[in-house]
Order: C-alpha cells, then structure tokens, then sequence
C-alpha cells in the first residue's frame, strides 16, 4: 500500500498542507522541517498524487531510467538499445539524471515514478538502497544495468568487472609487458572501477608484473581527464611499458597526452581502454579494449523489463553477460628501444 | 481550451471507448479506424486525461525534452548544459527521442505532455508543425534549440549555420585548397545540413574553388558513416585536397578511411569538421573544426524557459550565436607533392 500524503504529516507532526508546501514550495518551508519531511517522505516511499496514482488502473506505457549522464558516454549505445527494445512494444522511454555525482539524488527518479511509468532502469548507479526502496513501496520492477557481478540484485543485467580487468592485463603480460600505469575511475564511488581494478591487480601480481601505487591516478571518465592522468603519470618519471585506462574516454585523452610528449603509441607505450566505444575503432592507433556488452545489455533490459509488466511477475535472477579483448594497433609486443621507462 | 476524448471521438464518428483503446491498446483497434483517430487526436491537440489535467493549476518543477538521439552526438554538451541550467532551478528535466529520423513519431512529445511539463525543448529537429501545434494547444511554452537562423521560431536559441559553412570554406581556400570534397547530413531532412552545405558552396564557388557534383556524399551523422563515405569518395579517383565533413562524428571516421589508404593527414588531404565535439582536441591529428556554441545554446535555453514559465509571457525572439573555426593540426596548406589528386 502505497504512502499518503496524511501518512507524512502524521509522521513528522505538522498540518498537510505544510508538507505540500516542502513539498512543492520548498522556499516557503523552514529548512529544519523541510528535512523533517525529506526523511519522512524518503523513509515512507510517498510520492504525490496526481499522476502515478491517477494511472494505477492502467497503463503509461512508458518507462523511466535514471543514468548517471544523458550526454556523451558509455552509456550511450546501451540507452539507444534499450529505446529501441521498447519502442518496439510501442513503450515511451523517459529518462533523468541526477546532478552529477549525487547518487543522494532522489529527484530524477521521484520526478519519473510520479509521472507514471510502468517500469524502472537504473542504469550504471551503484544503486543506493533508498532508490530501491523507493521503486519497490511503489511497486514497479526495476532493471538495474551496467551491474557489476558483486553487486548483482534481481533484475541485475550486467558484465563482470573483476574479470574484464583480467582480460586487460592478461593481454598486456602475454605481450611481454611488466611494468604497469593504471588510469581509473573513481574507486571509493564506483563499483565497477573497484572490480576492474581488483581484477587487473590480481592478475598482473600473479603474473610477475608490477603496479607501483604511483602509477594509480583516479579521474572522472573524460577526454581531457584522461589528457591530463597521463601528463602526470610522465611527470613521474617512473618506467611503464603499458598503459590501462579505466574507460575509452580515458584511453583517448591519455593517448594524446602521451604523444605530446613525443612518444608513440604502441611502440613506447601500449595504450588499452575499457568499453569498446563507439570512436574506438576509428581513432589513430585504433584503440584496443575491452568490449563490454553495451547493446545486449540494453536490448535485453527492454525485453526483460516488458515481460516483468506484462506478467506482473518478479524480475529474472541477475544475468552477466561476457565481456572479451578487441585486439588493435594501441598494443603491441614490449619494445627494448623504446623512449620511455 | 484543450481537446477532450469526447471531441476526438465525436470528430471521428466512433465511441469513446474506441477511441481510448486505439490510445492505450493499438493492437485491439483495427488500422484504418487507428488512422482516423490518429488524425483527428493530431488535428485537435487532444492529450490523454489524468496527468497533466491533474497538474493544471501547479507546477510540475519539470521540463521535457525531446531529442533527435540521446546517445552519443554533437547535443550532448547542450543536453548537459540544459539539465545543469534547469537543475539550478530545481527543474528536473525529462527526455524522450523520437524513432530515428521519423520527424512524424509524435508519441515522445506526447508522452512528455501528458506527464505533465512545465515547458518542451524540442532539440535540433526540423520541428514539424504538428508538434509545435501539440504544444501551442496544450499551453506549454517551448524552445526550439538548435534551431537554423533561417527557420527561427520564437523562442528559437541557435546558430547560422550558412556562417559556419562560409568559414569551413573560408579557411581552406586560404590555405590554397581548390578542389574540394564534402561528406554531408542528409540535405532532404536537415535545414542545418543544407544552410552548411549552401554557405560552403556558395563561397566556394566565390573563391574559385571546385566542388563536384560527384565529390558529395550524404551520411548519416556517425563515424562508421564518414569511415563508409571517405571510401567512397577515394574510389572515384577524382582529385581533391580538401574534405568538409557535416560534423565532427564524420570527420573522425573520415580521417580513419583516409589513413586506411596511405594517405596522411593533412599533407595529402586537409580534413575539417563541424562542432568541435568534445573528443575534437585529442584525436590524431587533432580535428580543425567549426566552433558551435552547444553549451551557451543549454545554458540560454534552461534561462529563458524558466523565465517564460515564471512570468507566464511568450518566449523571446530567436536569438543566433555567433560559430567560430578552431584551428588544430588536421588542415595545412595544399602540398604540391601530395598522394592524392
């Protein structure tokens, strides 16, 4: 039984038409109620009337997603392929984004579950448990995609990230490379960057290579944050023969920043990056990388999402999909005369 | 005042009943009875009771967007900026995309409406006159953002791009280039393509330079398609030094096609873009391209629209922001010794 907006007032003790105000007015609303009422409404899963409510009887088709950047992204193909597998059952997709880096961030999805939708993807979020809360007191199913194979709840549709980590350093070892820099993302907000890194770390310990906490560099999965992790991976001036990049974005920008410094790509440094990007065949050197399954991921997220509607059953149990090396010309065999290191 | 079920109905000449059926379940109502109301829901406005009915005398605290492609493209800087400008506001903002390149999918807008916005972006479409339609009944003010100097709207917010084509040219015939190759949008279905293509030509042609009928190509937007069309263009072996791609996405594919055949960039063929996309610096050579203002166009389009939504008046004149060549390493001046031509 969904919450009322009754259910709040009483929880918090103040009159409902207050809470309409938080809710609606937020600056007619002292601050110290106004976050009364948040966690209230957060704690109860209420979402206001009108909309999801007008349409409990039938259906929007419609489903929301909530992923971490609309624009340019990795992302992208699986959003294009998750609005083809539902138009296809004549399905509107709407999507939000929470501001940047706030998985606290309820808005988005609050905004979406009161418009009505018949369904939810949360895509590449680590999933905080209030979204999940919030999704299941409203009783829609939920796909969360892009998950990692650690972190895998029901209607999970993802790739294991420890394992796509492996391939990577497996790929630079069995190229005779030893020394190793390391470009990632964010590890104490991402889940998949932890994995891909525990991964990588393993696999190249196991093999006798080394990864100096030197040559780790965090940065957001931009060009240009990519441009300037390699710029201060050279300002080091420890020896690497290989270079992995936490992302394609990543690998892009580090490429450039590499050549800047006169060294080239693969001859003095190999370059690899993660996700298999759109561009990432057609840059110079074509990058090598780690295909994820971007398409498959958002096709069978419609798919499954739409069966989910239609039989009112739960979701499926997680399914993790295989990742595999593109091999291409930004890795090559270690080089003895090389520039650097 | 907005159309009701029972106007479309009466106009059609069948029941209420049928009518909603042929809205929520397409599959149970015959094609030729689907197509009347179709029309008919078209030509009265008419969006779906419940949500934004519901909503009439508040404000939802969000705006729709629909866009031409949600993925990766030339609108992700201005889909960020937008959300970012609106998120200020505490505007959450929605997006839907049409099916590609079908300009008549009205279903997107329509799911945006019925949700219940307080004001649509349409994004970088041609804005058919039914959707403009859609949203003058319903009350809604709008902003067609990157829209063409030529087919400006109030409320318009975009660029020249007959500007932009004449400094595409501009530069290479300054760097001596005269004969010439063109990998274009599709010039049947974009304005913005054919005000770029009709500024290059006609300065060409002012510069002494030739552009042959046979050396232009139309492309879909991607890098696979300038990759496909640089092909192409090399196997007519006619002479060109210079290739003007549509936009960015182009050119990355293009410059890769061109390697492919042992031509190098820019000794044996200058390559300009349109955009100055964000992956435009740290590609090898890095893209000489035309500047367009994809940022400013979200900000200012976030500004006015939530100004109009306060103050309940019409949206502004069109306002046109100036584009501009950035100059990188993928165009030089013509080489005598050239491979090609």
């Amino acid at each position: 039984m969904a919450a009322s907006l009754q259910d709040v007032a009483r929880m918090v003790g103040v009159s409902i038409s207050t809470v309409s105000r938080a809710l609606h007015r937020p600056d007619m609303v002292d601050a110290e109620t106004r976050k009364r009422i948040d966690v209230a409404v957060s704690a109860l899963g209420y979402v206001p009337q009108g909309v999801g409510r007008a349409l409990v009887s039938r259906r929007t088709r419609s489903v929301g997603a909530v992923v971490p950047r609309i624009g340019a992204s990795a992302f992208a193909q699986t959003i294009e392929a998750l609005r083809q597998g539902l138009g296809k059952a004549n399905y509107t997709l709407l999507l939000a984004q929470p501001a940047i880096n706030e998985q606290a961030d309820l808005r988005p999805l609050r905004t979406l579950i009161e418009r009505g939708v018949d369904g939810v993807v949360l895509l590449g979020n680590d999933c905080p448990s209030a979204w999940l809360d919030l999704i299941a007191k409203n009783g829609l199913p939920v796909a969360t995609i892009w998950a990692d194979a650690g972190n895998a709840l029901p209607g999970a549709i993802g790739f294991d990230n420890y394992i796509a980590g492996q391939q990577a350093a497996e790929h630079l070892l069995s190229l005779a490379h030893r020394e190793f820099a390391f470009i990632s993302g964010h590890l104490a907000s991402n889940q998949r960057a932890r994995q891909r890194y525990q991964g990588l770390l393993e696999t190249i310990a196991a093999g006798g290579g080394r990864l100096s906490r030197e040559l780790i560099v965090e940065a957001d999965y931009g060009f240009a944050d990519g441009y300037e992790a390699a710029r201060h991976l050279l300002s080091k001036k420890l020896p690497f023969s290989a270079l992995i990049c936490g992302n394609d974005y990543l690998a892009l920008g580090a490429m450039a920043g590499l050549r800047e410094q006169g060294l080239d790509i693969p001859h003095d440094i190999s370059v690899i990056g993660f996700n298999d990007s759109e561009f990432s065949p057609f840059v110079n050197p074509p990058l090598t990388t780690i295909r994820f399954p971007s398409v498959e991921i958002g096709t069978i997220a419609a798919e499954t999402l739409l069966a989910a509607i239609d039989s009112k059953k739960a979701m499926p149990p997680p399914q993790m999909l295989p990742t595999a090396l593109v091999r291409r010309s930004s890795t090559g065999p270690l080089q003895h005369g090389r520039k650097h290191g």
